[in-house]
């Protein structure tokens, strides 16, 4: 009570930034259905039309290339389900191309949605990572073969922040006449994207990532990409996506991205640093340490460590009652007790991966934060490793290599 | 310019009760994601099952059948398509059938998705509706065999307002061992609805039209009844549908839907009076015209009326005018020029139902309104079928009987 309070956990989501706060309680005034062809609707579809103009052009995109949707994991199903329809004829170019190629270390509403396509009988693929969380070209290679439709590779991990090399995948894709989509919710806002550089052919954002708000995402899909709507109904969106438009939503990620295109490079060089700072902190004062994510392709406001002989829901309790706030993974695994599957899949043995925490770092971390946390956290490993029994100093490390 | 404005089209959305202002305003502060385990997080959460506890309980419901979704269409679509998965082992209790019901005049939500399932192999039956949009009951036992997993009937039609025996539809449709699904999008909080009373498996509601945001619905489940998530991923909403939940959204539609507890019962009783007088006065100062919909079992805000030798278009923008906003037909059709699929199923003419316009009231709907209407619109009539040379008076009305 009465302490500080330090949200480190960024990746699972952001405050509102004042200006989109602002921009939304300003457009509560705006009501009107963005298909109606009255002037109350007019002024909500001339709105909305601004909105994806801005979000288009933050990603290098045209405003026709860019749907809205109700979330990061509704873009990412929709592309996904594209396959499912493959065999039905909805996309009829791409018949007899159902197979997808992901990774294991894909957020759950793309492994799942995986999963589920392939108990519907299409062929799906995934691609292993190195201990740094990077995808192996090799096995791309090797993997992509007439059957594959789509590729689908995350920008920046979630949990380890590791970044990928989407052009080059795009590019490897495109050869073997597959299509080419990046789950880039973490990575929008966090540095610079323009899907033409990236030469995708699908890109999914989500608004509340980037200080805007939960239940609105964006979906781009380049010009002439074969393509079927995933909620299927009225004319909205140009057909692409049913249903009612979130006009206040659209109106506040597009507030979000417009304070990202000022905010996002300053801010960029001052969670590096604060990282650098954070990390070496960390290494100096506590014992057998072990950073996950790659050392340089990784984004700068994420920090994700092991402490073997800690459990990571103990630490983020504790550090919960020191008022900071970080994580275990994604916030969409919390809850359930399997050891993370991205550290899994970089090497780390079970017991490593539950020793984990992430810290995930934005706009409003400062460098007291961070001396805040690096006073607490090393009373708080060292409390819960010498209540845990189990841990023998070196032993868990040692066991590790 | 200058003069009034005069919203009368709340079928199509509805500006956000004051109310819902204030709580969605002061709700903008709380930003944790509902799945972390910090503290902020954990208010996320306490928020927003105490909003589901008040929406569940507002339809009779328990707050465990209770799934928050991003729009009604997307409810709807989640329904239907559990019948896709039918076939392959999603919902094993319900292989083999894999048949719906639902009916012609459906949202395009429902009808659209009916569609895409037939092209996958779905067998879908859409019941034909009598002159004031009521299904037939004996078509219905016809349609209901052993191969019918689905029967899908709105409560209420958002066109011309009429409202079906739900609660009789549902026994059909249990004893026939089927499940019954009902968007209620526009039922919900213009009249009482239980879906006990109902003894429905699904209803589907959305916030904004009952004076909360858009992008944000409710999905009812049945307890124990077979279902599996359309958008997937994280373990949200329980693993019944995936994507950080909308928070601000899902506080709105609690808070809307406290406010339609309050003031709903009045409000029926105030639009019932000011339609039949806005009907009444039609009538007595245009000729010619045909009303649409049930004479009693119709909602008391909507009014559908067919102005032969004018069209629907024209009414609508010289009313906009005015400052006048009705629609005609729905939403979600406006920008085609096919004439409404509901009107056609009634059995109305093209041309009569291109003549039609749907006058919807609301809360801020006052006498006043509907005198400012019934001033304007025989003018605006009478302008129009003056300026129709293929307008005979009588001719048409004649034509159509
Ligand atoms: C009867 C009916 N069903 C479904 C919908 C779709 O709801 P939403 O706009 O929330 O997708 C609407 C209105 O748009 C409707 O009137
Ligand atoms: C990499 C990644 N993809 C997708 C999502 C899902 O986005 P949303 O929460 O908008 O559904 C998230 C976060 O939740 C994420 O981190």
């Amino acid at each position: 009570m009465g302490h500080k309070r330090v949200y480190l956990d960024y990746n699972a989501t952001t405050p509102l930034h004042p200006e989109v706060r602002k921009e939304m309680a300003e457009a509560m005034e705006m009501f009107g259905n963005p298909s109606s062809m009255h002037s109350y609707g007019r002024e909500a579809r001339a709105n909305v039309e601004h909105a994806r103009k801005t979000v288009a052009e933050f990603i290098g995109a045209h405003e026709d290339e860019l749907v809205f949707v109700g979330s990061g994991s509704e873009a990412n199903n929709t592309v996904l389900s594209l396959f499912a329809c493959a065999s039905n004829l909805c996309i009829p170019g791409f018949k007899g191309r159902q197979g997808i190629i992901t990774t294991k270390i894909e957020h759950p509403c793309v492994l799942e949605t995986s999963q589920c396509l392939m108990h519907r009988g299409s062929q799906v693929r995934l691609l292993d990572v190195d201990r740094y969380g990077r995808i192996d070209m090799e096995q791309l290679k090797e993997y992509l073969d007439d059957h594959i439709g789509l590729v689908s590779v995350m920008t920046a991990n979630n949990e380890i922040g590791t970044i990928q090399e989407i052009r080059e995948i795009s590019r490897l894709a495109h050869e073997h006449g597959a299509l080419m989509h990046t789950d880039a919710v973490q990575a929008v806002g966090k540095m610079p994207i323009d899907v033409n550089d990236l030469e995708v052919d699908f890109l999914t954002m989500s608004a509340h990532k980037i200080y805007g708000p939960k239940g609105i995402g964006a979906l781009y899909v380049r010009k002439d990409t074969p393509y079927c709507p995933f909620i299927r109904g009225g004319h909205q969106e140009r057909g692409r996506r049913a249903g009612t438009e979130n006009t206040l939503g659209i109106l506040g990620l597009a507030r979000a991205v417009e304070m990202r295109r000022v905010e996002m490079d300053d801010e960029v060089r001052r969670l590096a640093e604060m990282k650098q700072v954070l990390k070496d902190g960390i290494a100096a004062s506590i014992d057998e340490v072990e950073f996950n994510g790659h050392p340089e392709h990784s984004m700068s406001n994420t920090l994700n460590v092991s402490f073997p002989g800690a459990e990571g829901e103990a630490i983020l309790l504790y550090l919960d009652l020191e008022g900071i706030a970080v994580s275990t993974g994604s916030a969409c695994a919390s809850g359930s007790l399997d050891p993370s599957h991205v550290l899994l899949a970089t090497g780390s043995s079970a017991e490593q991966a539950h020793g984990s925490i992430r810290i995930s770092m934005g706009r409003e971390t400062t460098m007291d934060d961070i001396r805040y946390v690096l006073d607490v956290l090393p009373r708080v490993i060292e409390k819960i490793r010498n209540m845990s029994t189990a841990y023998v100093k070196g032993g868990a490390h040692a066991a590790a290599e």
